[in-house]
């Protein structure tokens, strides 16, 4: 874990897997495959790719069934807590139609609709995650969205992680197709003989998904392209060592390429955390991906002053922040670019991974400086609507019609004044 | 004109212009260059295809103040209420921050930031508008956003339209440089040593511009990639034939890809409205624009019922939608797609593109099944703010910790526990 300065942050950027050309061409080639020949493709490539023989690729009631015994009755209390708290908080991000009137009968305004049908992209085998679930399709529900289905890869078996399909049928998504890939990608995007195309895909997935998912942008709409984790704890005299180090290694267990950084004005703190998490490091069953990530992208960045610490978190733009100082508020309204806030010693950020209720799909990369968490006006769009009077034409009509003329477009202005015949 | 059915919509689809591989590679190279070479590739380039030799690339204020001199004053005063129309409505579209308290003291809620920097692009040539600055500069500036710059492609004469530098002036916007195409993208990008890099990039622009905007997407954000304009119209027998006719030439105009739709109920409306569009059509002055785009890309589609007229409509998902009906409201609140939805007979389209206050910078080819307008929250993002109390955590921990393990997540636990020494 390195002891570094402010000016050395640019060493710990990781840009997104772009795929190499070769990678690129085999989703192409997949994605034209199932657009022609559909739940054939998807199948054929299911057992190339996944080692499964698929007939049904819908999951049955009996399956989700089956999952749901298999699960521990406490776990499933805790996904039911867990899944309440998320809806509860994307409840607030509810967005309404509105409208304006003028005294002269113009109204002007923007309608809210929810996106029509939406496919949840869940990745298969040790990252098959509930909370993924969760967090794609309960802003969706929130949203209004009509037909959610999610996508998830099958083992060998044939069958898809018991977690995934107890959070689905928690929330009353029965739509559970057993194909991941870049062909699954197509089927969502084009849809096949069993699945209705849909209009947007959500969830991460690995460099074929985040191909696939490029390639048919625009067709439909997708969510961000995830870069690997991080995590970025602003921290002072106020914060324990221990846990510091072991917020930091809850991210760098993620992924070799995960970041975690300590942005301090405390040296003391530096030396103890470094010293935590190489001592909390060792008995971690993730121990190599864990000792892979500190030692190629931790890093302790040690700042003479409080000003010089914010403006490194800004420049970090993290996905993760976590702020363990004297005055977390204070310091949180300096933060201009952050995936997602946490305050204070007992915001430990896993508390947001599952069970807070804020969502955990977070922009990644330093693209905090521009994208946000993943939030239920993701699943609407909007239409503005424009109901002008008779007045407001009457009164306006000459200066729209000379505002077209002046951009050269006359067959506006004419548009305008075809009016004029109504009120001669 | 086509007269056609429900069924044969598909033939109108046009897809946005993609690239061929040479141009694809030449954006490329040129991006490369400006990350290295700076101003002086921007300078290059711009003599090479504008023909334009620039010495200082940013706009002096003698520009401006010339500019201002050669423009009507009449016309300076109908950019000031357009402008002011535009802000208003834009000004509805602002969120805030917000946050939740339990009693146990935890605290989560959702912080909105501006984008910090944002460069639009305007087009150049005959296609230089004023109404562009004003519906990307504007939401930016009530979104907050501290530094917005304007790149322009100049002419041979090394001037921008005059136009563009008032509506720029008006808005207090003094950072306006010559240059266009993708060497302007990667610019904005990237930076060179007059501009700084922003965070986000909006405008309409050419093939290269829209290649060069993929290319930089990820480094950056961008607004959506425009495809040719279009509008639908659903009228009754209360639209006026001549009314329809002029509304749908307006679009034609733009564009010999734009497309024009009628969807009606109304059989004599039909033929009404494909009489005036041919008798209209002979005198505009882009005459072949208008006529190439109704021959290809025009159609009246007769339809049995209302809800066969709205389902149309639904499956268009188009840009501009006129509903010139007997209860306009009442369908628009069937209309779950449309970029901007114009009701009544006074609501001719060209009303929005600069005059009433909501945006023309709207979704293309379909996308309206899931993208908006543009809005003021394109200029914002969020982060979400988690402050857990103890005795949230407290109560939570062991909860949280079991869920992090069935992810096969320990660290996540191990950081959660690391807290319980606090309250043993």
């Amino acid at each position: 874990m390195k002891i570094m300065k402010r000016s050395d942050l640019s060493s710990l950027r990781r840009s997104v897997d772009q795929g190499t050309e070769e990678q690129r061409r085999s989703v192409q080639r997949i994605i034209q495959e199932v657009k022609e020949n559909g739940d054939q493709s998807v199948k054929t490539y299911t057992e190339q790719f996944d080692g499964a023989d698929i007939v049904n690729w819908r999951v049955t009631q009996d399956e989700f069934d089956e999952a749901y015994m298999s699960i521990d009755g406490g776990f499933v209390e805790i996904l039911e807590e867990a899944a309440a708290n998320i809806r509860s908080f994307h409840e607030k991000q509810r967005t309404t139609s509105w409208f304006e009137t003028s005294e002269d009968g113009t109204i002007l305004g923007q309608k809210v609709t929810p996106i029509a049908a939406v496919g949840v992209y869940v990745p298969g085998g040790t990252a098959a995650y509930p909370s993924s679930v969760f967090m794609n399709v309960i802003p969706a529900q929130v949203a209004g969205v009509k037909r959610i289905v999610i996508v998830t890869p099958p083992g060998k078996d044939g069958k898809v992680p018991a977690g995934v399909l107890v959070a689905a049928q928690l929330l009353g998504v029965d739509h559970v197709y057993k194909a991941g890939g870049a062909q699954a990608i197509a089927a969502l995007a084009y849809g096949t003989e069993t699945i209705a195309p849909v209009d947007k895909i959500t969830g991460p997935g690995n460099v074929y998904v985040a191909l696939a998912k490029r390639e048919v942008f625009g067709d439909v709409d997708i969510d961000m392209i995830a870069g690997p984790s991080e995590i970025a704890v602003l921290a002072d005299h106020t914060a324990k060592a221990e846990e510091v180090a072991a917020d930091l290694l809850s991210q760098a267990e993620h992924d070799a390429r995960s970041s975690s950084v300590l942005v301090t004005t405390d040296e003391s703190l530096a030396e103890g955390v470094r010293t935590a998490v190489y001592e909390q490091l060792r008995s971690l069953p993730r121990y190599n991906i864990a000792k892979a990530s500190i030692d190629e992208y931790g890093a302790i960045i040690v700042c003479d002053t409080k000003p010089e610490a914010l403006d490194t978190i800004n420049e970090m733009a993290a996905e993760h922040l976590e702020i363990v100082t004297e005055n977390p508020f204070q310091d949180m309204a300096q933060v201009n670019h952050a995936g997602a806030i946490f305050l204070g010693p007992y915001s430990s950020e896993p508390v947001g991974d599952y069970f807070a209720g804020p969502n955990h799909v977070l922009p990644t990369s330093g693209t905090a400086r521009f994208s946000s968490p993943l939030t239920v006006d993701d699943f609407v769009k909007k239409s503005s609507i424009i109901s002008y009077s008779e007045q407001a034409l009457q009164k306006n009509a000459d200066k729209i019609a000379q505002f077209s003329r002046l951009e050269g477009l006359e067959a506006h202005a004419r548009a305008i004044e075809s009016r004029k015949e109504r009120w001669k």
